[in-house]
């Protein structure tokens, strides 16, 4: 059975930190003279209220099990992503819930698909939501949130199993609220060393902020229409570039070369080789894929090139050019850069490297099994042995995604999509990165789909960002049965 | 190290097969007096003493290992499909080696993609040639090929599983020559019956035959341009979705019910279930799909959902409509039936749904694992526990095969397809089963590509109907060390 008062209590403690974090925005509202304060101001008051009751009535002590834990994660998402899309309403951005939610999940999940169609004409309040949205969702909520749990006595250790699966967990600290805060460390330290040099190549500090908090979550919402297109300078460009290469590491290892002071820890991690040789192997292809089409210049195609792969790769989402209109190759190419994803451990979505270098080299061992049926293979990473469990958890984990994947392309083209559409739009909302191809390319958005299908993609977003089991956990009756 | 002369010894009565069979269509050419008898009586002849002279060079005794297995295997189907070429460039069929080739490897490999415009204008031996070359590849040539070694003393259980791995290997008999036996006997029977009721339902003995050799061996090469779509007669085309229906069966399921005189052996199976449910539910699916489009009558757009669904799943490729102009719901519904394949031991391809089985029930698993962390639980099949290799194993086929279809889709780009030509290029050929969308769609060829390109698909073929890892062997340096 599972214990409601543990996890609706934990649910009031979330919606006080997303509540309390309405108020960064209505700052910027007032600072700004803008219209939108009073929807931060109720919202926020609303929602710190509604958790405190929560929390009030009920009683927290005492461990909790691993289906309270994924209960607690997903139902989280689920509030804040409602509850965060009330000051849309209010702000009169949208006029429909289907799309409040669909931004804001979208924002919370660092996917960063947007149903707007003007986002230069929105107030500084709704536009520094939509990134704090990312920011919380990237690392800062998970991790604020196993800290107060954990502090609290309550089983930290799943909760963050359950917000940050991965295949290999790296230990930082023996205690998992250590853990946390030295993540959210790391996390601050980026946050200000990027958002000083974008405002170095001359962001405002509001848009660096902004695009800051986009880049180091992984999410992609920027506050100018044409993403990061707007900014003709490389500089700002190649900023942009170097921290969404940093966010899709696994934040143990900048935490580690960050102590150590030396960066051997990145070199001596197997996926962290494998995440920049696959990065360097597609910006390459990509650059020779778009120099065969156009007359740019070698830097500005080797810029466009590096942008748009690690964006996509890193499963970000910020744009600097229409790559819709790209050759089919280069095309093919980011599609299949949206599945790989970055690290285990950072801010990016999809399958992630991590699950793939466990495949690659699971591939090779029954190759080399087909030959030596009785030899005995052990699977081993960075010297040390994979055990079966996780070899067969990794490879469904794979399976599973890719009929996810099938099925949902399947449930899109109802909505009216041409396959190319609905396949895109499945890969950038379940791996969170945002824009796909065509329909739902880098100059469109996702509002002309009917309502039903937002709340789908939103639903693939939440699943894809807690990497399937957490959600797909509570669809089975076996979990919800004594 | 390899054993060479065992290798040329096995090919050499491969060869000699291969060159046996060129004798049927050279009797069909003589029979309707067209010009192409010289080619298959020359080609016929060099390749028998070919294969005779390979075979007498060497000592086949003893038995062989797995990688000595393999190597015959791939060798074989290289080069049965570069002798069974010679024909097409006598005959005057092609004057490219590299269509020649194509064509041949997609009978051979029971794919049935083609390069040909106008089939109808091809003289009667170059036609029954393509179908025999999916007839020999369907189930055939395995056979007759493992029962002659097996019978000379040479490994019969290796060559078995490299040319027909499958999940889970259903004994009929304990040895291997007289599973073979069996099998061949069952293929017989049902060649012989479709070919009579297609007779009984007005098709020419000739135009029977071919189109009893496609459907049984799920190729799909027909003897018309408008494919089965040339036979007004909903009989015929019921015909072939019964055939191609048991062709995508496990056929020791077959044997098992023909000798027990009962059908429960098919439903005690839960491979043949899922088959069944698959099926069904894509019809269903595919009916409301087309359906809402059409204004046709029930009865035949049942048919065409029937005739499509069967044809696609079961990899055959048959065509009674233009499905490249169906709605994006039916198309992509149908290039995922693509993906599952028929059964294990049957003649289709795919990924075959045992593996499909085998993933969903995994799948189930890893979510009661993920809120029991402690529990032991086993995969059952049919009652009996799958073993934690073959879990590996499938899986990994399944991701291995993911993969290779991700990279050869961005190869295909390159060969001036758009995404979903390239996409489905691939899918239509690593899975065996002919006809795409768009440009390589079921009213069009390969014909237009790119020499390097059909060279390439071959590849695919030859892949997916080995099951990849018996080709792959020979691809990793591995094997070819001391």
């Amino acid at each position: 059975m599972m214990n409601y008062r543990k996890v609706v209590g934990a649910l009031g403690i979330m919606l006080m930190l997303i509540g309390g974090a309405m108020f960064l925005p209505l700052i910027w509202s007032l600072y700004y003279g803008d219209a939108d304060w009073s929807a931060f101001l109720i919202t926020g008051m609303l929602t710190v209220m509604v958790g405190a009751v929560m929390y009030r009535l009920n009683d927290m002590k005492g461990s909790i099990r691993y289906k309270e834990a994924y209960a607690i994660v997903t139902v989280s998402w689920l509030l804040a992503s409602a509850f965060g899309a009330v000051p849309f309403l209010l702000a009169g951005t949208f006029t429909s819930f289907a799309d409040a939610f669909f931004e804001t999940m979208s924002g919370f999940t660092t996917t960063g698909a947007s149903v707007l169609t003007d986002i230069e004409a929105l107030p500084h309040g709704i536009l520094f939501w939509r990134s704090l949205t990312h920011w919380l969702g990237g690392m800062g909520i998970i991790v604020m949130f196993v800290a107060v749990l954990s502090s609290l006595g309550v089983g930290g250790l799943q909760m963050f199993k359950a917000e940050s699966p991965g295949p290999v967990a790296e230990k930082i600290k023996p205690r998992i609220s250590e853990s946390a805060k030295t993540l959210w460390l790391t996390y601050l330290s980026f946050t200000v060393a990027e958002t000083l040099l974008l405002c170095l190549f001359g962001m405002s500090l509001f848009d660096a902020l902004c695009h800051t908090f986009g880049t180091l979550a992984t999410g992609g919402c920027s506050t100018k229409n044409a993403s990061i297109g707007y900014y003709d300078s490389p500089a700002i460009q190649w900023v942009i570039v170097l921290f969404m290469v940093l966010a899709g590491v696994n934040f143990a290892l900048h935490y580690q070369a960050f102590n150590s002071r030396s960066l051997k820890s990145f070199w001596r991690n197997s996926e962290f080789r494998l995440y920049v040789v696959i990065l360097v192997a597609a910006i390459f292809l990509a650059f020779l894929g778009i120099s065969t089409a156009t007359e740019q210049s070698f830097a500005e195609t080797l810029r466009q090139a590096s942008f748009q792969v690690t964006s996509i790769m890193t499963t970000t989402g910020y744009a600097t050019a229409d790559f819709n209109s790209w050759a089919p190759f280069v095309k093919v190419l980011l599609v299949a850069l949206m599945f790989v994803g970055g690290c285990a451990g950072s801010t990016g979505g999809g399958i992630k490297v991590g699950r793939i270098l466990i495949l690659l080299k699971q591939s090779k061992l029954e190759i080399i099994r087909a030959t030596h049926p009785r030899a005995v293979l052990n699977l081993t990473i960075d010297g040390k042995p994979v055990g079966n469990n996780i070899v067969v958890n990794v490879l469904s984990f794979f399976s599973i995604y890719v009929v996810i994947t099938c099925i949902s392309t399947v449930i899109m083209t109802l909505a009216g999509l041409d396959i190319v559409s609905a396949f895109t739009s499945v890969a950038a909302n379940l791996c969170n990165i945002g824009p796909g191809l065509e329909l739902v390319g880098p100059t469109q958005n996702y509002g002309f789909l009917p309502m039903w299908s937002k709340f789908y993609l939103s639903f693939l977003m939440l699943l894809g960002r807690l990497e399937l089991l957490t959600v797909m956990v509570l669809l089975v009756p076996s979990t919800w049965r004594k």
